[in-house]
């Protein structure tokens, strides 16, 4: 593995710029709040892991700036802490490492502003690191589910791309191959933004990994050709009875392999589970521009074309084969079976 | 309705490039052979009837020419029945309609070659005018099955674009929205080629009918969110036991509407089922070229992506909820009832 998603080196925060995916690899600085903002806005930066991480560090940056124009308070932290949230609603990473920076600045605030500094650069590389070792994990426990030859369905990017790591739903892949098993991957492209044929394709490719793109509308058919052995797709988030939010789509897959009694996991690190959420319906759903779809087609803007964007959608645990977490794998998740595997 | 979808006025063939929509409407005559088979090649002219009523007209256009240049025998006209044939193998209008034009051809052919030219000439337009006939007529039958304030969901396009009259799978919309009903339609953008987004929600558009484009893997999300009421799609060939090969992606809107309990409809003319196939799996799937899926998202050549193509995909009888045909509706298609159809 050679692409580095995210690096955060001598103060300087560096991101593969997945805009310009596949054709130019070029990384870009992030120096400012609002960089890191817009980059996360305009998904040069995505994925909910890597996002949660590139916001962390984010927060140091900026923690910084106020430090330097000596306004580095509760208020203007966490001001910074509400802005970030803002940006991108569903998924459960981003929330999740802002309030985990604000509440360290909280614990340290008393301290030397240097102290503050040093222990908020730490809680991001940590957050980072923590990514890196949990995406380990869960190619640990998703390899065990994967039969040598196997051909894995895969939807959007859930991999280096959308980590700290090697991924969550290819993290298996990774660890499968790194032992020597064979996979082939087919990537389903993943309208409207591409995440599949511009992301994975090239991630796997750069890999060495063998896999073939399809279009979305693909997927059944192969199904039913018998050319697909398993499902492995990320999570936006997760509610405490196992429902999953992720990439609009992937609630299609999961019927579709319900239907054909193909194995659907769902791969993500702990993070990604939000108990205060009951169930999937309760999880905000974050609709784009309409630009985003007839933008490939190049249709003219004056033929004002109605258009829905939905960018998730919810998968019902009743349709889930198995969670495989960097803790263990949940198979048949229910409110039951999750609750019992927080409390262990 | 406006648009016009073929021409064929004082001997000149005009059709209406779909390949330049929405953003242009621009007409062009096909004057030879050649010119037929690369349009119908190039999608310029697509939709199962559609093609066939435009191989009829171009092999007429082609025995003028070989009366013209003396050449006009059985030998000459059979090969181009062969060169059209082959030029797109999944719709069975295609050959349907050129055998028709060939039998003609071989009834005729010993009168003067003046008649034979008048006998293949009506020939194309009776192809033509019998099409427009079956989509009025499945329109009515499409229509009693049609609730007022219905959504609709269609994929690709089964439109006046595709056929000599108001279309198949949208035929019951136009039927019921000059009756006074309601209705509102879903529309799959249909990867990889853009049926949907460029040519159905632009026909839909012209004739002022409410519509939403989405992209395929949309359709399950609206279908959870109790948004659609049933899905309407054409076909490209019916097996004998009710077996549909349609657009890639069919199959999918399927299983989720069997899933969602939502009706699932396929609505074809007549000369669509072709009884000398058993069943879909024995279909032909015609795939195309890789360029079709990377050129949306300029992936350059050189990363030399391997990609699957199919045009079509089969979906079996057992989950499509009814077929309507310009003959009449078959509840519950398989090899007996569809039987009892035909030999009614």
């Amino acid at each position: 593995m050679q692409i580095e998603t995210i690096r955060f080196e001598r103060g300087k925060l560096t991101i593969l710029d997945q805009s310009s995916l596949p054709n130019h690899v070029k990384y870009i600085e992030l120096n400012t709040l609002d960089d890191v903002f817009k980059a996360i806005k305009h998904l040069k930066v995505r994925g909910a892991p890597a996002i949660g991480i590139t916001a962390a560090y984010g927060l140091y940056l900026h923690a910084k700036f106020l430090y330097r124009t000596r306004s580095l308070t509760s208020e203007t932290f966490y001001s910074a802490v509400i802005y970030l949230k803002g940006c991108r609603p569903t998924a459960k990473n981003l929330p999740w490492a802002v309030n985990k920076m604000y509440t360290r600045f909280e614990e340290v605030k008393n301290r030397s502003q240097c102290d503050v500094l040093d222990e908020l650069k730490i809680t991001a590389e940590t957050i980072h690191e923590e990514d890196r070792i949990a995406c380990e994990n869960i190619g640990f426990y998703g390899n065990e589910l994967l039969r040598d030859g196997a051909n894995i369905l895969t939807h959007c990017n859930a991999g280096i791309l959308a980590t700290g790591g090697i991924g969550t739903a290819l993290a298996p892949v990774y660890t499968a191959i790194n032992q020597g098993k064979k996979c082939h991957v087919y990537v389903d492209e993943t309208r409207p933004v591409g995440q599949g044929a511009r992301l994975t394709y090239w991630e796997l490719m750069q890999n060495r990994i063998s896999a073939t793109l399809i279009t979305d509308n693909m997927a059944g058919y192969l199904m039913s050709c018998g050319e697909i052995d398993l499902v492995c797709v990320g999570a936006d988030r997760i509610s405490a009875n196992g429902d999953v939010a992720n990439k609009i789509g992937t609630y299609s897959l999961a019927v579709l392999a319900d239907y054909h009694k193909i194995p659907f996991y769902v791969l993500a690190p702990f993070s990604t589970f939000d108990m205060n959420i009951a169930k999937g319906t309760d999880i905000s759903i974050e609709h784009r521009a309409a630009n985003e779809v007839t933008r490939f087609w190049k249709i003219n803007k004056e033929l004002n074309y109605q258009v829905k964007n939905p960018a998730f959608d919810v998968t019902p645990h009743s349709i889930i084969s198995a969670i495989i977490t960097d803790k263990g794998v949940i198979h048949k998740p229910n409110k039951k079976t999750i609750s019992h595997f927080f409390n262990f």
